[in-house]
């Protein structure tokens, strides 16, 4: 049989990996699939650069039209990112009646309703796998191998970056703005850091996460997103004392009043192994009412990692592009006359816990003041820290870990401790998940 | 649409774990398969306790040759385990054209071949999500998730068993003898615990995976098994002591001059995320050359994990079992006329380096001799460590971890240094694997 006809969007990083791999590995790849897969056609606005990485046999064009308008192009590949021109040209090629593999989070995230609607009413497969943490198989784990499952909740590492600075603020003990530097200057963090290190993009991976482990539609604008940013290296520490340590996470839960969706930082028991994740890495917890908790590692980017999750939805396109729709796994997991409506919650309605610090007078009464605010409110604490005052300072640290309460609820209790005189600067509140 | 027929064969732990997940979920279930999915018989020699556990909707047969022969029964699944009646059901419910779901890492490590050419004749699907690694999607993973990759070789805690009976050796310095009967009380380990702590459950589940990561047959004959009955509570000190810990481990490689397939204990390095899989857990790493290191983390064993697995596979089965076999993933995840004739290597052909614990005379010149003996093969050593002899004693331990050497170099070394007059005991030899 005559092989399956790719044309790529863009061959950058991801672009260039996949038709590297897709090469080194074609006999492999044409063993497991029975059909070849062929990329036959590049766009890329640079066609020398481009014609260079594929060589005289692939043709190179700089209008990714002329890929959608061909005939003979059985999958797109939409590698461009963001969600300006790559929305266009996906919506484009779904209406030509193209195949669409993406690795874009954030197009999906964003845009995925109209883009999945489009493709079900086309009878077209979108396949993402490479947009959540890169090379681990995720979103092939949720939507086919805990099928039997209730899903309960799933909290992931699914940003290198932040997880590299972490991981350097707690192995050398720097402060953010220093590991950033060192992350830019190795190559793990980009020259505009934002989406990154502000959560933005953990959040577009969440929320994608959250429609196929929930059936609910994608909500970004729903998602509650912190970064990074303001932790301090101090907090780092306290938290070790503690038995924790502090990962960016992107959470997704069930509960009774509907789903959560955030990306924050939080402390994680050291003794869970998603607490020993360290560098560029990924990792996702999925917690299911049959199975239990199960956890997936591995690179959460970079050219082949991605390019292993972009060829793996190649390899599922040309076994099942040419049945009913029926026949192929829903692009949300769930039909889509079966999807749910639970609201995504505010982040007020968030039930966690908390590690504060506050920088108090070291006085008497001080302690009694604030516990009496957390017993007032109803929130119990679970740990404190008090570090002795060092000689001659008047001030110190005072840490509580609280238990579960609503996110509402503490917000109204630090506003009230910080209006404590004794109280001396801003409170730092970060979230404390057990994950058990 | 009618929903799908599905008769169980057999219903202990795992069956009515299945009985239990698919009615506790059976609409997010439906939300997902697009069609019903309901267990309408059921074969137990107990028929009275199967009855009273899945009610009186369901049809409970003493004979499971009832089911094969109902035309309205679509999926077998096949839960009753070894390779004596299991087999002869199994192929005459795919004679009978029924689609397969088992659990049965036994049947499908040693006559796998005959039953996969079975159903590829008659054009139905034999699903086994279930019988590695019991609700990890380990499976999916390897046939679906990374077929981009050329897999270079997978290591896993593959026994729930086993990896509670070394956890409970580390936690409280337990000998192995005292550890299992913890375990045995516990419920962790059967009343004859042969299978798991020989190796040999362990060693059906990584005959499977190297079957589906190469594309070779199984080949469960070939691969080497040891367990870890002979392990002593000093070894996982003096591992500790080095930065290491003792796992069983389930292994399969691809070198140059063939397959690895082995099991046996290993030290691995702390710092690895495998390293601290503690308790039943079970977890693999897969090493791809596109993706790099995956790590996939669960429950191994029980009720509803393994049926989270059972279940996943019926809703592959009901998703494509009308559709034409080249639409589906091969049973081997590589097509059947693509196998690969790569040997299976004897374990003399193993490479790997070695932990070696030698009971020595405390005097002059015995390290010498014994290093003189290594360097002679031309091994290198990686690390010693010689415990002070104690007041009176007149001999001591002497710890050496070598680097990589072929195993048939090694046994000879070992059996060399066995006959020093200065060695006084049988050496101990543990296998070591970076895993990097």
């Amino acid at each position: 049989m005559k092989a399956i006809q790719v044309g790529l969007l863009g061959i950058g990083t991801v672009g260039s990996g996949v038709y590297n791999v897709l090469k080194r590995n074609q006999h492999e790849i044409l063993r497991r699939a029975g059909r070849g897969i062929e990329i036959t056609m590049v766009a890329d606005l640079d066609t020398a650069r481009a014609q260079s990485l594929v060589g005289p046999g692939v043709r190179v064009v700089d209008d990714a039209r002329a890929i959608i308008a061909n005939p003979d192009i059985d999958i797109v590949v939409e590698l461009i990112g963001g969600y300006g021109i790559a929305r266009q040209l996906v919506m484009e090629a779904i209406e030509a009646g193209k195949h669409v593999v993406t690795a874009n989070k954030a197009l999906l995230a964003v845009h995925g309703t109209e883009i999945f609607a489009a493709a079900h009413r086309k009878g077209v497969m979108v396949a993402f796998e490479a947009a959540v943490a890169g090379g681990i198989p995720i979103i092939k784990a949720l939507r086919e191998g805990l099928t039997a499952n209730s899903i309960e909740w799933i909290a992931g590492i699914i940003n290198g970056t932040t997880n590299f600075i972490l991981s350097e603020m707690r192995d050398k003990g720097l402060d953010f703005d220093v590991a950033l530097k060192d992350a830019q200057r190795l190559g793990y963090a980009e020259a505009d850091p934002t989406f990154d290190i502000e959560g933005v993009d953990a959040a577009h991976k969440a929320t994608i996460m959250s429609a196929i482990a929930f059936g609910i539609p994608v909500q970004f604008d729903k998602a509650y997103v912190e970064g990074i940013t303001r932790l301090a290296a101090q907090d780092i520490k306290y938290a070790e004392q503690l038995g924790y340590r502090i990962k960016l996470l992107g959470i997704t839960k069930r509960t009774a009043k509907g789903i959560e969706l955030r990306v924050h930082p939080a402390l994680v028991p050291s003794k869970r192994l998603i607490a020993n994740v360290e560098g560029a890495m990924n990792a996702v917890m999925v917690q299911g009412d049959a199975v239990g908790t199960t956890l997936y590692y591995g690179k959460g980017a970079g050219s082949e990692p991605t390019a292993s999750a972009v060829i793996a939805d190649l390899v599922d396109v040309t076994r099942l592009h040419t049945v009913d729709a029926a026949h192929r796994v829903p692009h949300l997991a769930f039909q889509p006359d079966a999807m749910s409506d639970a609201p995504v919650l505010p982040m007020t309605e968030v039930v966690t816990s908390y590690y504060l610090r506050l920088r108090v007078a070291d006085e008497a009464g001080v302690l009694a003041k604030v516990t009496g605010l957390l017993a007032a409110a109803g929130i119990s604490v679970d740990a404190m820290l008090q570090r002795e005052a060092g000689e001659g300072e008047k001030q110190t640290d005072l840490i509580i870990l609280t238990h579960s309460v609503r996110e509402g609820t503490m917000n109204d209790v630090i506003a009230q401790m910080q209006g404590l005189a004794t109280v001396l600067a801003p409170i730092t509140r970060i979230r404390k998940e057990e994950l058990a």
